[in-house]
């Protein structure tokens, strides 16, 4: 379970148990002394396959994990925002460019580690962008330049990889996989 | 933010501030005295829109909130699974039956409660399902019998709407939207 949870959240007493609360089937962490039942669940990481003509935007990060690789604008998406402006306030975030959405594009989860990604493609309203604070520089790729072996994700490999086969055959559906 | 954190549950500490960490550009709930930052995010709900011949198949809810409203089978994705998993693994706690899918058919964004819904279209293995403990009966309807009146929730209602209205079509496209 989650070892960063030392005491009750809503009573700070630090009885925490790990057992099947009853009606459930599902081992939760549970606050022995009030009873508080705390839930985890898998995070949403919204973002954006960026295109500018027959290039994509990647970003170089400037943050951990994976400092200094190559990697789509995405992040996690936060309370009270639809899924769209989620990808939109990340792609602005990490490589300040505005974007026109094109189509949900890749559904992946990751179970290992309890992320959820959603991929959207769209592309530049303008050619601007740049580095934002969590990125080391922002830049277009060819497909012959792409750094196949400098992306930060498997989930970025993955995605590219879906992008230059489907833009052959000139369709994008949705690529819904468990990585 | 969250009411639930009174302590932090890293430290046990109760000074717990709203306010902007460094490098970020959202109010956190962050720990004065250890410094944890305790982030939220949506949660997913997975579900499954399931079908047998012409009719569809609704749970009437055992538990709060929505009491004795009929509803799809759906609830929180767990950790470690994939959106398929829980779509199914709901469908069988609530309904108990086994299901095939044939595709992701909703993605609902519903920002004011920070869920984001996801739900698939399937079918029965077999004419086979029955109340699980979240649900007072289960039973299929025909188009004309649907309890619009009597829905838990605005996305299903949604969603049975545009199953009717697909179905006339014969076409099942992906439904992205904000609730």
């Amino acid at each position: 379970m989650n070892l960063n949870i030392n005491y009750c959240s809503y009573c700070g007493a630090d009885q925490l148990a790990e057992e099947i609360p009853a009606g459930d089937n599902m081992p939760r962490i549970v606050c022995s002394q009030c009873g508080s039942i705390h839930y985890q669940n898998p995070k949403i990481v919204a973002g954006c396959l960026v295109t500018w003509q027959d290039q994509v935007l990647l970003c170089r990060r400037a943050i951990e994990p994976r400092y200094g690789l190559w990697t789509m604008p995405a992040g996690f998406m936060e309370n009270n925002e639809s899924i769209e402006e989620a990808a939109c306030r990340e792609t602005f975030e990490e490589a300040q460019a505005r974007v026109t959405l094109d189509g949900l594009y890749g559904f992946y989860s990751i179970p290992r580690i309890s992320h959820v990604y959603v991929l959207f493609r769209g592309h530049l309203d303008k050619q601007e962008f740049g580095p934002g604070s969590e990125s080391l520089e922002v830049k277009l790729f060819s497909e012959a330049d792409i750094p196949w072996n400098d992306l930060a994700f498997n989930a970025v490999r993955v995605t590219l990889r879906h992008y230059f086969n489907d833009r052959k055959r000139g369709e994008f559906p949705l690529h819904l996989q468990t990585l």
